[in-house]
């Protein structure tokens, strides 16, 4: 999963502290890496780095340069970064001029690419997804660098969401099935593409719209130009992903009109409906995912909502390592429940999903040590059945709690005293997006047909 | 302020690295510098440094340590920690033995004895308050180290929440007032003592009681005892600190009995009584620590309860440097309103306490961008109108907006539609001790009557 | 400039500390890059870094690494190295495998070929000379690697001391003037190929022979096959490097054939024959370049030699800055005269040769003001008047002594008592090599006919 | 051993960077750590580090600050330098101001003086010998600094050459034997105290005279100032190291009047006169010592001298790990005999002393193998025999070479043609001190009288 930004400023203006920015909006989208690229006297410049985006970047040193237009990056990419070539945005000076790109998503014909390009002389530097693209353009130098891009697009299968920056342009651009969210945004004469509209908030950029599945949109200082990648061979049929509203975007940010916030809350207030709790003194949610859902539970269940798990604020800035006697502490170092508001109590705990259920259990047993009378876990989306082909995540499907074990066996196993997801139409229901525009593949296996030799990676 | 923790096992085992695991459940109290001290053959080791937990110590190295004594600190002190002697815990050796000390408080008659104390040889290497306590114990060599600790004890004014470690035994004393936290705790012969219970139920402890006001607590091989500060001259009055349970301590505290958790949502419900906001669609909590309060006065007010701002997960992880662009952009870069929520709203915001009023000014305005019709702000403590002088932290008088403005100008400075207090009653009701138990000072200026001439560092 | 090194074990051994051990015998040759490449499952593995070896490279984790074939670099290139892709050995696995290359020298139709490979869809990453001879193989994905290689090499201008790694051979080999230096040695069944004998020494192996200007060899499991460039078009005249005698290579290397040391020994003989300073109380090496020249003048003028200008030991090693304060006091930081050598004695000095003059006039003037009576400069090498177009270094014509000034005025401006060269006939008689095999166009400026429009970067 | 500089400017110049650079003159005498302190407005400041001098202290920082007197300090101090109050100069603010010293030497009654002051109240922070000389003061808080010093100096025992500054004052001194090498010089009316004079030449001072042993120099705002160490209980024998002319020095210092250039070429010469080597082809020094007394010898004997042992020129700036190969390959790492100089040829070889004789073994192994027909080896000092108890090094007197064999079996053991030494007669004529003047205690045992129950460290 990556989280993807660019700019183009029609008015000249520096934009480098701008990606950077966006980027602190998207670093929930990718830990790993982080880079930026921008066009300087006809060549790319990039600046790339490893971790959180303030170890990865400078960002004193990005605010001094005068780029006005650029393309950003962050990501939790299993590939092999302490070799930087792999770490995006990827660059290229070619025959025709600068080239760099940002890519979220995962290319299922990507072998088959890599093959036909090396026949032709192409030396592949990356283990990313992302370089066939370049080489498919730099193949085509006879072309200009616009039309080669979209004879490039043309070739890809799987997942694309993708920031195209040239010597005086920015491209935006969305796979034929839309499937990670991609949107523009502008202010004062600067246009912005961000995977969230979170990250045209911190800039204060104004959300124009989401980018239509299979759209290319030309930025350049004349303005904004809309295409279709042409000639595609696949029927239409959007895809757009479901996990983005139960667990992966943030809650403040619109995605393809739905806001996530409001998404959230309709799921907790739908599993309250169908899987109800009677006569539950508390409800909290799980931290921190479950919060949102947990407050639209208690409120359509009437259950008085505490924050009653407590987590250690310094997670993840002040690291622990996983020593014998951390291991054996378990989730506690992070997580302490209040005694005061458990002891005697029947707690309904809200989660976002499950997705090993070791972290459940875990949870469980503290809230049961802290005096609770009894402990039931609803969840705000269906068991996840699935591992994704489209790019969410590397988990493997043998690791999934909801394949290894039936719902019943799952509470036993966890120790909850009862266990109830949300139903696939309420999910559907609660983004509100028509049906046959989502895609539900990890819960229901519904994946493109095509795909099925394809690697979830 | 500091955090201390101290930790001795009457069965050998080694106890570091549930040194280290309380501060990381310490580490709110200072985020500046962390050190931890042990005997070792008869002599002091200590390792500290700069920074969150893990920068300045080492996890895994204080893991292979087989210590079965130790004790350890997180300060957040205004001195120059690039002078690696102020970082504490402060430790000698000298004629009698290891010594090694955690302070938490602010003596306020230290500068008459550091000018006695050098005046008779001593060499001071820090500009702690604590490097005082050692050589007043290391100018009695003629007397027992524990001895010579009770001696030295008796002579210092203002506040000192203290663990000192010597050859033999863990000593844990609270001045005479009771101003900082202190408690003990056990676990299968293992002692503990912490600034709050938080850090015992991070290393499954057992919380004893917290340390009386003028109590010595010595825990060795053969288990505790205690003792009073003798011959002190003052009157026993004690001087508990409220802020802690207003803001500084974790909510998942017990503090002198009382649960920090239940006194903040206490706090929300009283206000709620004292100044409802009729007909507010919406209560939410400031980002982060008015949101207890906020469910209180929510629960109490039957307003629907929102996490309607969203904090970015990354504050305090991927670090944003101060720049032009980033103060245009103010508290956006860490904070989001979600428009859905707010749109046409009128809405009532809960906070804990206001100092500068500049954070409560920007978020407002905030929410009023995203779309609110109305912004009522109420605050679960009194006005702040006096900077403090037993250590809570270094910020001034004249920086603080009650004491620059009445209730009226700063509702009309931060542009709330309306602002309202607790009162000091409904404060000391809700964390329910005795009112001449707990120091008021900052809200009232009911200090101490020696103090007059004391520094408020 | 740069210094190479390879090694193939046909028993296999790992060769990978063995090739940081040439690295460090050929660290003279450069200090701002080193790398090491070396085949890893059918694909290339390169560890690579900026400045001296040390910093450059991990020699432990080279230790444990079992690779039986390796090549690897010293640089001391003009290029970006804050752009890794810029550090030698380059590397890539393209169609037909893996393949990596360390190259000394300085292709002179570079732009040329990276156009026409560029129209064919090349991307070059970086700004290294030798991308373009990976790009040549790249293109010729019909061919076998070793047909594709010398069908490369047939395109190159320019001096190119060679080593190119792929799956199963080591290749070496030599321009058609050769230029640089470059031979083979052995030890228990590995072959060894290095820019200097001294680095054949140092892993104990025995040296072979130098590679022919023009020969290609290659060493793989079967040992070793001798090719020579074909199809050439030009006249083969040997361009053998001159100033690798006088001052770039180590004193304890054997250069086709010659004894650095016994050369430069001779350069100082014939000097003090053709120019001999009579009277003289002592004989002294500019340090540290000009000792061996200085001992062999000081033999042939049975003048006593001494060791009379001390260098800091620590020169390198202890980094001084150059602020205004260094900048006052000069060379005296790093060298310092003993006056009691020198108190009213009529001194010879001895250099390797004079570049820009600057260093000559402090160090005169720092050995007048320890009381030397008279001053004479003596050079083992002719005046320098042009600047190399085959990779020694990036000196400008315009700096250069012996082209701003006569040996008259340059005498004054030096303030020596008396300078004299040695004469391009006693160069080439000390070297020992016919003329007509050595290149010695920075003293006479007789460069390859061709070459006049190239660049002598 | 140590290396101490310090500077007085009487005319307000900043003298810090000038500290500085008199410790880069002054490296060899300790690489484990350095240190500067300096006063400023009534308070010690100082900056201390691990390692050599540039990773030690910040040149460029130290050139900013206006300080107009300091001292400065390189160590190869055993401590534990982890632990930076081990790092001198140490510093203390005290009752009657600020203190701060630098110190060369060991105190070998230290353990004494420790218990006095601990039972007295003082706290030691450091392992260090210095340490005591501060508390010794602070312990007089009712005398002037001056004075309190003065006194404090008798009551050392052992070595001490010493700098220690004062708010208005840098006071000089050096214990009443001598055994440490310490002078004075000037400059336009700033005054510098350094080990050796090299250090003075580097800043541009002249050489005023050495410290003599029991002065002391009291440097202020009117100039200089002499007193002896009062009531010193000890007959007055000079004991000055001669290993200081043998090694320890560098060759460009003058010390105590004589010049280490000098006496080493005489120790050459004197060795060549007793122990010749008839028939020689060449000579050559062990580098790097013993090439200065191999010219002496060279000269002497009428042999050609030759620099036939080539060291890698990045010893020590290029770090080399000692793993099972680099053991295997020995010293042939950092050493290469030249071949063609030494074939066929019967070869004397000149060292300055032999410790442990490992290395002249390896050496001497590699000359053969380089093709020598035979290899004398020729010491130019006597046989070290005793372990050094006035802090030359750490050396114990069992892994001595000449303890543990008779010189034939050392002949035999390193595999030379023949071995001898200089004697102690001829050592100490061509020192030229009075021999009654010269500590020879590690060559021939004669050590003080009260000295034998003291430590050698």
């Amino acid at each position: 999963m990556s989280g993807i930004f660019g700019a183009y400023s029609t008015t000249g203006k520096p934009v480098l502290e701008e990606a950077y920015l966006g980027l602190y909006a998207l670093q929930h989208r990718g830990q790993e890496s982080a880079g930026i690229a921008w066009p300087n006297n006809g060549r790319v410049n990039t600046s790339r780095g490893v971790g959180l985006l303030h170890n990865a970047l400078d960002q004193q040193k990005l605010a001094k340069i005068a780029a006005s237009s650029a393309i950003a990056h962050v990501s939790c990419s299993p590939l092999d970064l302490s070799q930087p070539q792999n770490i995006l945005p990827l660059s290229a000076n070619y025959a025709r001029g600068l080239i760099a790109l940002s890519h979220d998503g995962c290319i299922t014909n990507l072998s088959t690419l890599t093959k036909q390009l090396e026949q032709c002389g192409s030396i592949f530097h990356s283990t990313t997804d992302s370089e066939a693209i370049l080489h498919l353009m730099a193949q085509k130098a006879h072309m200009q660098p616009l039309d080669a891009l979209v004879d490039s697009l043309r070739k890809l299968e799987g997942s694309s969401s993708l920031l195209v920056l040239l010597e005086n342009a920015l491209v935006v651009s969305r796979d034929p099935w839309g499937f990670k969210p991609l949107c523009i945004g502008e202010k004062d004469g600067t246009y912005y593409a961000a995977s969230e509209s979170c990250a045209l908030d911190i800039v204060g950029a104004k959300l124009i719209r989401d980018i239509n599945p299979g759209e290319i949109v030309i930025i350049n200082e004349k303005g904004i130009k809309c295409l279709n990648i042409p000639n595609q061979n696949h029927s239409i049929r959007h895809m757009k992903c479901s996990f983005e509203y139960v667990y992966t975007a943030r809650p403040d940010s619109i995605i393809d009109g739905r806001s996530v916030y409001e998404a959230r809350k309709e799921m907790g207030k739908r599993l309250a409906r169908k899987s109800p709790c009677p006569n539950a003194d508390i409800a909290a949610g799980m931290p921190d995912s479950g919060t949102i859902a947990g407050i639209g539970y208690a409120e359509e269940a009437k259950t008085p909502f505490e924050l009653a798990v407590v987590r250690n604020r310094y997670v993840g800035r002040t690291f622990i390592q996983p020593t014998q006697k951390v291991r054996e502490l378990g989730v506690k170092i992070k997580l302490n429940p209040i005694s005061e508001v458990f002891k005697d109590k029947k707690a309904v705990i809200i989660d976002d999903s499950i997705v090993r259920g070791t972290t459940a259990r875990s949870i469980i047993s503290m809230i049961r040590n802290s005096g609770a009378s009894e402990v039931h876990l609803r969840v705000a989306s269906p068991p996840v059945l699935h591992a994704c082909k489209y790019g969410i995540d590397s988990r493997k499907e043998g690791s999934l709690a909801a394949v290894r074990m039936s719902v019943q066996e799952l509470c036993e196993n966890i120790n909850a005293d009862s266990l109830s997801y949300l139903t696939e139409e309420d999910l559907v229901a609660a983004i509100s997006l028509p049906v046959n525009q989502l895609c539900t593949a990890c819960f229901t296996g519904k994946f493109l047909p095509d795909d099925n030799s394809g690697q979830g990676a």
